[in-house]
């Protein structure tokens, strides 16, 4: 989930200096428009300590009318709160029609903490990201626009961050002992907020996750994200349609797919040798996890021609024939589209001990029905959510689930196709689809790179496959499945 | 919840005749129109057994054409079903557009039961209702129709039920040890009900609660419901703004109201004494409950002269005024407006050990809004769940709340009103509305009654008070307003 904030994504200050200008005074019209719209703006900003929460709400009240715009940060509840239901404070500081409401650590700080330091237990843990919920589709229901903010910066980054700020004696002050105290628990804060955040978005209330390590780069994604969120909203609640906007995220040139190194490859020799080694690793893990009745789920998706098949043909080869399944997923048949589009999948769910392989997935609502438009954006902008949700019914019964993107770069996609069109027996391979999807590349990158960012978690993480060289590719796969066995049987 | 499902509803064999033919042929109208829709209606049934469940799901089989209907029903999971997750024998049973699915003993009886026998944990089964929840919003956010039916008899009727089937050589194989084994335990049971019911009553999978002792009645009832849903489905996905239906439900002669007893009085000569006694029982309570910083908030509503005014005034004077606050709600100002509908609650909720007075409330929303259109059809059915998770947040941050209906007959309402117009003093009470409102008696009390069904739980129950004579109406507030502090200090 992650992933997608520890790019160092940068901005020049040429580039930011350019952008802003304009952006100022458009969100400045903005606002003008809000103040006689019916509904109020609700920003949240949570995330790691450091990653500029309280200077980008300092930025936005420079920016904007601060008459129209409430601030808020909260600490720890006062008496008077105490004697209250915990969420008396932020009813009583909602902003009303055309104000813009900033809250600091808001709803989700203390339930987030309060877990990190073992105060609270799971359950209620999840009681009160229920409670979260249902609040925010209140407001939402009502006509509220909702924003949440994750500021987002590695746990080295947080500790260059913090020793710097406290290097500087005009900030030192804003470093206190809770924040190294913090940073002690960043694995286990992260987890919980990786979990509160997959938990509460939701397509009325949808989390951001922002590199927060370039104070210009954070800057703009904030302000362009809210800028186009009031946009859209403004145009919906005057009942006209909004223009879609193109996929591709703002300001990010760099999405988690141009972070791969693709030069990796695999030394010819070694590969027949490594490839035994790693498929009989994985054969040994499947026939314990089917004497266990562990079953598992593993997905592949990825580039047209980036070696799925060969790859899933690989990993069917280790496994007992009996005991797996490959099931390739073509467009839905009549039946299919007649049910909801989870329902082909919920369909074949391997048994106890068995392992189902997708040759494409549920993924694709996300990503070809979305970049083609077979499906409506309040339809994919919902399946985030539905897709989190079913996946997360897989693991509650225990199940394994690997989810694999093959990547290859266009320079190879180009080379293969070509070399698919000389070579006459691989030339059914290849359609005029292929070649159209490829004038799509942009679309289909920033699709994944949303679907990477808003469907990888700690439990269900995306593996993201370098594969320009397949023997390599196949390989990494292999292993990967079978640490993510090992990992399973290693829990019980 | 379940009051309004014990009034001993009846239809004569006549009346059922007369409207069942029509129904009949609506409903396979519907159906053929259905055929061609773009949805699928899923029906579940759950209740108390012997309530007429597997009844009226052959009737449904029976009067429409069974091609169309997929009946389900369920037994403790197969070894196959065990395997996966506990959802997949229902995914796989989804109908599909156009096609009704009859679901027996579906999602919800298996956590219910199993929380009834502590198999689970209070927490486990909030997280399968979460489940449930997110899962039928996503079957509603696909198009699908889903009606949940709450068939009900109250503990005497169900004993009274599974004997009688007992006592049929041709029934008796219906009644299993299981069914008395469950019947025993009829009180976690219903409380177990309501707490799922109340967790996943949402504006998009309503819950339907229905008197199950009649069976001309229940089975009218049930088929009437399906028939004005689906009419009103069809409409909204075919673009056409549905018609408003009367709020009246439809078949129902007797509302909770008009099975009150209001013939009931004190005597005027002990009258003084018992409410001395009455009063200085709730102040003690109160001053107790003040001490161990326990609120309280005490909501009053009911018809224009029903009493409200001098009730309050007679509780009010019971506490200590340091540590109460009456606060009167007429129509909301504009700063109210601006904010969602509860916001003006939510700003003055007590502090510790402090009691807060509504003369009149959040209910407003249910009533005058909905029966004078003040507020959207779609807005006035999401309060019902709003309201309840508001309610919850005050229990469980554990305060006391207490909701009063004070409940006149139209005839004393009229000498009240014909009193006021003749005595000056209290001519200002009297405004034109009030005679306006009049003429909306029967849509008043089927909101009323309603917004019982929905709204009232062992927790925060509705007291509808007989106020025809209005000292027993004081009397009856101030023991039960005592009553239910007793019960709050009795916990802690």
């Amino acid at each position: 989930m992650f992933e997608t904030a520890e790019l160092g994504a940068k901005i020049s200050r040429e580039a930011f200096d350019a952008a802003a200008g304009k952006l100022r005074l458009d969100l400045l019209a903005l606002q003008e428009k809000l103040r006689q719209a019916d509904f109020p703006v609700i920003v949240l900003f949570a995330g790691v300590d450091g990653a500029g929460k309280t200077e980008t709400v300092n930025l936005i009240n420079e920016w904007l009318d601060p008459h129209w715009i409430v601030t808020r940060a909260y600490e720890a509840p006062s008496q008077e709160e105490g004697e209250r239901p915990s969420f008396w404070r932020y009813w009583r500081d909602l902003p009303k029609c055309g104000q813009i409401g900033l809250f600091l650590s808001g709803w989700y700080s203390r339930p987030v903490l309060q877990h990190v330091y073992g105060e609270i237990s799971t359950a209620e843990f999840d009681y009160r990201l229920d409670h979260i919920k249902t609040f925010e589709r209140l407001l939402a229901d009502d006509g509220a626009l909702i924003l949440k903010f994750w500021m987002h910066l590695d746990k080295k980054g947080q500790k260059k961050r913090l020793t710097a700020l406290e290097a500087d004696p005009l900030q030192a002050w804003k470093v206190t002992k809770k924040d190294w105290r913090n940073w002690k628990r960043y694995e286990s804060f992260i987890a919980t907020a990786e979990h509160a955040i997959r938990r509460t978005d939701t397509s009325h209330a949808r989390w951001a996750i922002v590199d927060g390590s370039d104070e210009r780069f954070r800057s703009l994604t904030v302000l362009q994200t809210l800028h186009d969120a009031l946009e859209r909203q403004l145009d919906l609640r005057a009942h006209k349609r909004p223009a879609v906007k193109t996929a591709k995220p703002a300001l990010l040139k760099a999405s988690v797919l141009s972070a791969l190194d693709m030069t990796q490859t695999v030394d010819k020799n070694s590969y027949e040798q490594e490839l035994q080694e790693a498929r009989a690793d994985l054969a040994l893990l499947a026939r314990e996890a089917h004497k266990r009745g562990i079953s598992s789920v593993a997905l592949f998706e990825g580039w047209d021609a980036a070696g799925k098949g060969g790859a899933i043909r690989r990993v069917a080869a280790a496994l007992d024939a009996r005991h797996r399944q490959v099931v390739p997923v073509a467009a839905p048949t009549d039946e299919e589209k007649a049910h909801h589009y989870l329902w082909r999948f919920w369909r074949h769910l391997p048994r106890a001990g068995h392992m189902l392989i997708y040759d494409r997935s549920w993924y694709g609502r996300l990503l070809v029905e979305r970049v083609e438009g077979f499906a409506r954006p309040e339809e994919w902008e919902r399946a985030y959510a539905e897709i989190n949700d079913f996946e997360d019914q897989l693991l509650h019964h225990g199940m394994v689930l690997a989810k694999f993107w093959l990547h290859i770069t266009p320079e190879e996609q180009y080379k293969r196709f070509a070399e698919r069109d000389a070579v006459a027996y691989k030339k059914w391979k290849l359609t005029d689809e292929d070649w159209r999807n490829r004038s799509k590349w942009d679309a289909y990158e920033a699709a994944v790179h949303e679907m990477v960012e808003r469907t990888s978690s700690a439990a269900a993480p995306w593996d993201l496959i370098e594969g320009n060289d397949k023997n390599f590719a196949r390989i990494k796969i292999i292993r990967s499945l079978a640490d993510r066995l090992r990992q399973r049987l290693a829990r019980t």
